[in-house]
């Protein structure tokens, strides 16, 4: 079964990684959109504790304009997220939503081109990153 | 096969219905996190013209802590979208991301109930509004 995510573990601290991240998502052709402090968030509402953990919304806006001609529900899916998260003082894990991985996108040629490029580009991002040795 | 978002088709402007979503999401104890105006960022990174639409990227506090205590993962889905979006002067569609549309969600029973109560507050909320006649 498609995983729903495509992960790599770093070894380095999460204050280094997130800046990488950034470079090599941008490096792809993605715009971060949207930032949201998740762990800063719930403490705040809930008063509860996570790990430290950013999550960018990220756009390509010509794979974004494509799909929503190809389908305008994949507005819904927009932008695409991709968390970094602090596993421990010195290993972080870096996640994304993997494009392929929603049901609903089989019968649709078109979108399965465009989530591919997006998937691939995202693997490129997260294989640019240092791997945990 | 599961259909990745669920729909409304509302009778009324898009103006007039973006703020009932809001209202209608909050009633159901959604906050909004994130707010994307699409067709502005195409527009302004492509000159390109889509129907105008707003990405609301909403959250519900403890369903998203229960979740992400379940799978850390469940981070890259969050928050869960709903957009809104003109079709014409008199008719508007507001369409969320359905929580149970994912792959790998299958294995894990907690994710299954979780993802179901996300469900049904998005189905509420968007019932609450005014259906086209």
């Amino acid at each position: 079964m498609t995983r729903f995510t495509i992960t790599a573990t770093i070894g380095q601290p999460y204050d280094e990684v997130v800046p990488a991240v950034r470079q090599a998502l941008s490096d792809q052709g993605f715009g971060v959109l949207t930032e949201i402090d998740l762990a800063g968030a719930l403490k705040e509402k809930l008063g509860v504790d996570i790990d430290r953990q950013v999550i960018l919304g990220v756009c390509r806006p010509p794979l974004a304009y494509e799909a929503i001609q190809a389908d305008p529900s994949i507005a819904t899916v927009l932008p695409c997220n991709v968390v970094v998260r602090a596993k421990d003082g010195t290993t972080t894990v870096v996640e994304a939503f993997n494009p392929d991985a929603m049901l609903g996108l089989a019968d649709n040629t078109a979108l399965q081109k465009i989530a591919a490029d997006a998937k691939s580009r995202l693997e490129a991002a997260l294989a640019a990153l240092t791997p945990a040795v």
